[in-house]
């Protein structure tokens, strides 16, 4: 090839370069050529960086509730223009699809569901049964991510603007036929599972029972129902709760004041008595409210403090729970389906947009942190449509913030009737380790599959609890000299109740924080050899020791357990320098594991569990999933 | 750790690896947990492996009109159950989201667009007006990627379900203000664009012009038509069809009896008058429809020929179209669409379906080959929403192939009218060198950019003429002696006109093939110096040389010029072996390129082009791509 040709293949590919070269969409004209397109270039090595295998450390679910493709176009029109950008959904590099079906009872496909079989199936990687909260089909409990994250010794978070108990935050910490069973006084359909019948009880005392780290949302009035059975029956939740270390707060000042939150104190922040009042109000969808002159939606006045606003809450629950246990979040704007239910354009509308800001908290903290794996999408489509032409039902035209109108049909329903879900698969975005199974044709299960491999949960109830231990403070003591019974390792329990020689030693369950617990009691007045059960109230399993009560026993005080160390602290002073060998016992229940048996080169080892014991079983917990995750 | 704990840790991360493994979903029950995941195992590594950059050699565009991701559920659900997997559309790995909104005439955003703007937009990067095909907002023509890819050499293919002159496939070779601008006899809605008032003419007649390699489709009867102004008027379309070298085929035998198709004789199969019927045909949605018991769809038996499906027509237009030129290749299934228009599920159900088989078929291909791009997206979200209760406005209930009922309701307009696209962002899913370009959020007009970037096709019109040349048989001839004007590289031009001292040579234009054109006119009887101009109807690149007429000359007859020379094929054994020094011109229209100027060095280079120019500059387009190429 000549020089000038040379020189001409050069200017030939400027050329191309330039004619092909695409102006930001915040400035472009979009008339011009390009002037709409929103990438600039070839973002293949864009797409390359932002593919990251997990583990991750973090993982945060958003999910909008009811928010399908139309109803993110919707939002995106009205706020931020059609050619417009929303700054935290929009901005999610990895992007599917997922379906979002349901089973009928008989176990054949339900093509229309709801927030409760959509939000037990990405919890548990389980199917259900429309209104069904993280039970299967044959109504068994199925456990959760936030279950399975807090047994595997992660932090854990759940925030909504709805009820707490509602069905999306509901079903990371509950297992229900009915989702209406907020309270104990919401039972009626289900039948045999409150907790005078024997069952797990309401959706709000299996919560009270998860514990999970920071609980923000509404739904405080369910708490001030009295409980009909149970440990703490007579008493309200919202007194249980204090009772059982938890930091209720109702308003801003009281989260304020909240600087830390662990399965010690945990935070339960009920900040309205049902849901939270929406971000915009505005007209209602008439017959023929497409005719109408398009308006623009108004800032309810409503509308809580934005120190409570969803972006708020979850800032405050990342700084919470924000350490090197990691932790599992998740997020739910929970009324973009509640306003398309109502017909409601502006009311979703506004939900969509605080959903949102939560997403650009959640992505702000996940690129600062490197390790935190963000997934947003939604539980099922909903009936809101953008159309250009008043259609025959309910509809609505808003002038969007460009100035322009925008009609908005609800179709599934009669005017004044609750619209309908729609079955249309949805969008599911995410960003940071693991985020690539997001992408293509996926199920809403497999978001269970991919949140737990990514953070390397071990989904094996029973066998968390395996390695559990009970020790007693001393095997062989005095008559009516007082005992501790320690347990450490029931990872996956959150209750234990300790029986002495078949007899309850205490009326109320201990709550087992972080796999361990301390249960006091005293031994019985007559010499002999008594048997020590502590059994953990969600696996079954049981830890057994044999006390010796003897009169020639030593009349030493026991060693006192604490129950507050600082992870990773100094071993106490006051800590054990020998190894039990007796008083120790390995979990029956579940998948037995052997005995601790420990050989002069564990020395170190043992220190460490042994500190691990006097800490809560905080330090075991995290430890195993350190292993688990070093031998990946 | 002891010997006892690492054996330990290593099972509970087996345990941990078999209670996170998926069952492949088609042996799985649904019921059970991870009976309903769709993955095995973390992705990122076959995610990262399905990541190539561009360029690719072929784009494969796969439009389902009005598939929305609602339309795809309907279908998945039907024909493959609701944990079934659409093997084309479903298989594609790479995925995202686009807007699809249209522009006002005043250039404000229209939320609700339709399949004449939306075509234009992926076809030009710039968004119009609805109903429009490939001019801006105003009204100035945009270049198509079928017209780009011409230009730059690249074969090119265009298949639909529909008429050919419909949007979808209008839009990449035709201009207009308004998309029912089918034929001469069709252009009441397009004032001063007919051929007899100087406009491009109508959509057929511009199809015409552009002469793809591979239009396949129905719409027939407007070839009819018979023209009404411009070179052919009186003929019919059909007749100018064959007139200009068209194989114009009609059904399953024409078709079959096409084995090859270039610019030089183009493929034109018009297999139905109007549209394909279509594949599936079921009950009307009705009031009430969905209380009605469900029913299964029926194959329509007026369906065409299976050797007529799009699967079929992909898998023949592909076949003709690879090359090592590299193709683009538009597919539509165009009554998705339709079908959702008049509320017949079935109808949309099966074209579907019909669409799915043609994806597998540009994946097999895509997979085999390796440089080539597939895209599958729709234009617009359409109607149609699956609910779990009968809506008030018209509806269905469909029994699927897994045996359950499936209610599908239409809402936007009353029973009997046509259903209303939607303004929904939509899927775009893609395979292939540049396929990563399909995630995140783009707009519709980014598709133009991303196909033509992994094309590498030059987009300046003006520029890809700029280097033509003219060149005559013989610079000096006796008088009335028989002469050749042969033009090459005049690539972005389909028609040229010819003038001899001003006065046009012939009454029709000539066509240009890949750039080149040979016109033979008879030298003037009285000796002189007259000007022969070649004017390029597209792009009105003007190139000019003297032919000297001297009674001196020698009398030798004229080189012939063939038409048709196998590509690559050895240089004829009469062509030219000394360089033409004189009668050659460079093109001034648009950027004016410098003459040829070749030196001792280029003699072999020379050669090539020499006999590129014997060719009709199929050689020399190409050259020019892979020039191009090889400097970026």
């Amino acid at each position: 090839m000549s020089s000038t040709s040379r020189r001409r293949a050069a200017a030939i590919a400027l050329l191309a370069g330039a004619a092909l070269a695409v102006p930001a969409a915040a400035w472009a004209d979009p008339t011009d050529h390009g002037g709409a397109a929103r990438l600039d270039g070839d973002q293949t090595q864009a797409v390359r960086d932002a593919l990251v295998e997990g583990p991750a450390t973090n993982v945060i679910l958003l999910i909008g509730d009811g928010m399908g493709d139309s109803e993110i176009t919707v939002a995106r029109n009205y706020a931020e223009g059609a050619a417009g950008t929303l700054a935290g959904i929009d901005a999610l590099p990895l992007t599917g699809q997922y379906t979002t079906w349901a089973l009928t009872a008989d176990g054949l496909p339900n093509y229309a569901s709801e927030s409760a079989s959509t939000a037990s199936a990405w919890s548990t990687g389980t199917k259900t049964v429309n209104g069904r909260l993280s039970v299967d089909v044959e109504g068994a409990p199925q456990p959760t991510l936030l279950e399975l994250a807090r047994a595997n010794g992660l932090r854990t978070g759940n925030v909504t603007t709805s009820e707490i108990q509602d069905a999306t935050s509901g079903a990371q910490v509950s297992h229900v036929g009915a989702r209406s069973c907020y309270g104990p006084e919401d039972m009626a359909a289900c039948a045999g599972q409150s907790l005078e019948e024997g069952g797990l009880g309401s959706i709000s005392e299996q919560l009270l029972n998860v514990r999970p780290d920071v609980t923000l949302g509404g739904g405080a009035e369910t708490f001030d129902q009295v409980a009909t059975g149970g440990p703490w029956a007579g008493a309200t939740l919202r007194d249980q709760a204090r009772e059982r270390g938890y930091q209720v707060v109702g308003d801003v000042a009281g989260l304020d004041a909240v600087t830390a939150a662990d399965a010690t104190r945990p935070v339960l922040g009920l900040f309205t008595p049902g849901n939270f009042p929406v971000r915009y109000t505005g007209p209602e969808a008439t017959i023929g409210g497409g005719d109408l002159d398009p308006v623009t939606c108004t800032e309810n006045p409503e509308r809580l403090d934005s120190d409570l606003s969803l972006g708020s809450l979850t800032s405050k629950a990342i700084e919470l729970l924000d350490s090197s246990d990691g932790f599992f979040l998740q997020v739910e704007g929970a009324s973009i389906d509640k306003r398309d239910h109502a017909a409601d354009a502006c009311g979703q509308i506004g939900e969509t947009v605080d959903l949102d800001e939560a997403v650009q908290v959640a992505l702000d903290f996940a690129r600062q942190d490197g390790e935190t794996l963000v997934v947003v999408t939604a539980d099922h489509a909903h009936t809101s449509q953008i159309v250009g032409s008043t259609p025959p039902g309910p509809s609505v035209h808003l002038l969007t913030q460009e100035g322009v109108g925008m009609i908005v049909s609800y179709g599934t329903s009669e005017l004044g009737e609750s619209m309908q879900h729609t079955g249309a698969q949805v969008r599911i975005a995410g960003y940071g380790p693991g985020a690539a199974n997001v992408l293509g044709l996926t199920d809403q299960t497999d978001l269970f599959f991919t949140s737990a491999r990514t953070l390397e949960l071990d989904a094996d109830v029973a066998a968390l609890s395996a390695d559990a231990t009970l020790t007693l403070s001393s095997p062989t003591v005095a008559p009516g000299a007082s005992v501790t019974a320690q347990v450490t390792g029931l990872a996956a329990d959150w209750q234990a109740t300790t029986t002495l020689a078949d007899a309850a030693v205490a009326e109320v369950p201990v709550d087992v924080l972080d796999g361990g617990a301390s249960v006091p009691f005293t031994a019985p007045a007559e010499p002999g050899t008594y048997r020590v059960a502590v059994t953990g109230a969600q696996t079954g399993t049981v830890l057994a020791a044999d006390l010796v009560v003897s009169p020639t026993a030593t009349d030493a005080p026991t060693t006192p357990v604490p129950t507050e160390v600082p992870t990773g602290g100094p071993v106490p002073s006051d800590a054990p320098t020998d190894v039990p060998t007796d008083g120790a016992g390995a979990g029956t229940g579940g998948r037995p594991g052997p005995p601790l048996s420990l050989t002069g080169a564990d020395v170190a080892g043992y220190s460490l569990i042994a500190a691990a014991l006097l800490v809560g079983g905080t330090g075991l917990a995290v430890w195993r999933r350190r292993q688990l995750r070093a031998s990946v």
